[in-house]
């Protein structure tokens, strides 16, 4: 078989290794274990169709987030879901803070949504200020806000009680993009499904908590019957394969790496915010989830992302981001033998040149 | 790990094994073995996203189909891809010939076409009669004929003479679902891609010929640029996931595969064909393909599933196939041995009751 060539997606195993990515945001745990045995033991599911209604795979999703099935709709990825939600939904006027994550934009723009976007400040650190925005809110006749919570770039959070506030506004639908919210402590006590209001919908993906991209399964839950129907009548049958479907049967109960990764990460942000802010040239903000934002003093992020990848580290060149220039970089965090080399060549590279 | 319950598509090997699935038109060979030593010991692809433009999947589609990968567009599934086509055409009125697969009106449906549907004729032996489909064709205003050739449920083929003789009317689109071409002796003499023509697109999937449809994989090919292109826009991210990928690229080179699945269909077609038409109660239909279209004379579409149900057969009642009633079934060829225990458990259901 002819395996060479130039996919480094799939073969090239040796250029993995050799290559620290620090710009994809994945659990440096991997595969769940339990779930890589339980595919391979179970390879002949591939011959036969998933279960077009996934009933099985969002009774175990309804379960782990304390909802009922019919509240639950799964896809090809988180992606499918934001996609197919704003097909449903196809939003006139729509409000998203930025700097945050770039593919909201798209999916509204295969629907010509007009969008509005907040700034979130760097002299605020990013944080998202909730009495403008709220104010915001009330003074323009959005038919959606988008919320990308924790958000992506900025690694910030905003806690329940704080998005009680934002959803006052009855007339208006909120989507919560929760994608990272299993990197948050407390979590549990602080997703947006906990408020039941029928103006919510919660988005959510398997893929970064449980480390597989590769596989496509993210969901949404909604009390809101309507656009859970409407979104099922777009939808396209069997979107999410067989193993993907295996993976949310199983990953969601593997207690043992949900509880190894928590551990992890708990400490391992505490540990790389502090050590990069023992930098003179670059200032990392704080976060709350297994990336980190950072602006540099000293060199452009285009400049500095050239130099890492020839010490073989990939990092994200944030300059894209709305409202983010060249001095921001974003850096996944992952363990703890990686993040040092990572801080090391940050050092050679950052210090002692200004 | 909870993994118990009513999941007959994941758990109950054991019952998968019981029942025989004729209901379903899947390669009995199973998942290639070279695909799934290959991606077992590639597991941990899954932590890196796919590549999101698939450039070396398409590199490969369109070396095996003998185009170009700019004449490669690659989906979740054939699904994907025909969903996709509807939403980026949006063809006002559509000619479809009937019966045929269910799934085009609901893709149609998506984006509001009206449909009209040309008979396939019983007395005709369900033989497209291109005179006829011609002439309507000529005398109606449609944007879009849709053909599935093979067809599905009727098994017939139309030769690459009779297509070029369909698509002369050089104002309308032609979609030509392939998805069971491979199993058609002299298949690659019969594409209708050969015709590179602009007005023609193809779809097809790695689904039926190479066991895989849990895993998702198909694609379209066409040589008209403008309709890739607005594909591609409305086209989510990602949505195939990296083990279809690695099934793409290792599949088609897979010619020990291809070979012995092309010397078992080409025998059993024959062999079940004549050995139902011995039966005084049926008749069945020839075919080009791994399926049989049949009629019963002494017994219901809906009595006979259910009694081969007890005998753990599950076969396919036709009856709602639009044209057909319930006299029609679809059963699947696989082995002899698994042929040849339906072939007696039909033979005591059918024979010796009229």
């Amino acid at each position: 078989m002819d395996l060479h060539g130039g996919n480094i997606y799939i073969f090239s195993k040796e250029k993995q290794k050799q290559i620290l990515d620090y710009s994809s945001n994945i659990n440096p745990f991997g595969v769940p274990k339990k779930f890589e045995e339980l595919a391979k033991k179970n390879f002949n599911i591939l011959t036969a169709y998933p279960d077009i209604n996934y009933t099985e795979l969002r009774e175990k999703i309804a379960l782990y987030n304390k909802v009922k099935k019919e509240n639950v709709i799964v896809g090809n990825g988180a992606t499918e879901i934001l996609f197919l939600y704003m097909r449903a939904l196809k939003p006139k006027k729509v409000l998203l803070f930025a700097p945050c994550f770039a593919e909201y934009k798209r999916a509204l723009d295969t629907v010509n949504s007009e969008i509005e976007y907040f700034e979130l400040k760097e002299e605020e650190n990013f944080i998202l200020n909730i009495d403008r925005f709220v104010e915001k809110i009330k003074n323009n006749n959005y038919e959606l806000v988008l919320l990308c919570n924790p958000n992506n770039p900025t690694g910030k959070f905003i806690e329940l009680s704080k998005i009680e506030k934002i959803i006052e506004e009855k007339n208006i639908k909120f989507f919560i993009d929760e994608a990272f919210i299993e990197f948050v402590e407390d979590n549990e006590k602080n997703t947006a499904i906990l408020l039941k209001s029928k103006n919510i919908f919660v988005m959510r993906a398997l893929t970064k908590f449980f480390a597989i991209p590769g596989l496509r399964l993210g969901y949404g839950l909604s009390f809101d019957k309507d656009i859970i129907d409407k979104m099922n009548e777009e939808k396209e049958p069997w979107s999410i394969n067989s193993f993907a479907n295996l993976a949310g049967l199983t990953m969601l109960d593997d207690k043992e790496y949900i509880e190894k990764t928590e551990a992890w990460i708990k400490e391992e942000k505490r540990f790389f915010y502090e050590e990069l802010n023992k930098f003179q040239n670059i200032k990392a903000y704080k976060t709350e989830v297994n990336f980190i934002l950072v602006k540099l003093f000293n060199i452009s992020s285009e400049n500095l992302r050239e130099k890492m990848i020839e010490k073989n580290i990939l990092i994200r060149d944030a300059s894209n981001f709305k409202f983010l220039d060249k001095s921001f970089i974003r850096i996944a965090i992952k363990d703890r033998e990686s993040n040092l080399k990572v801080l090391k060549t940050l050092s050679n590279l950052v210090e002692y040149r200004g």
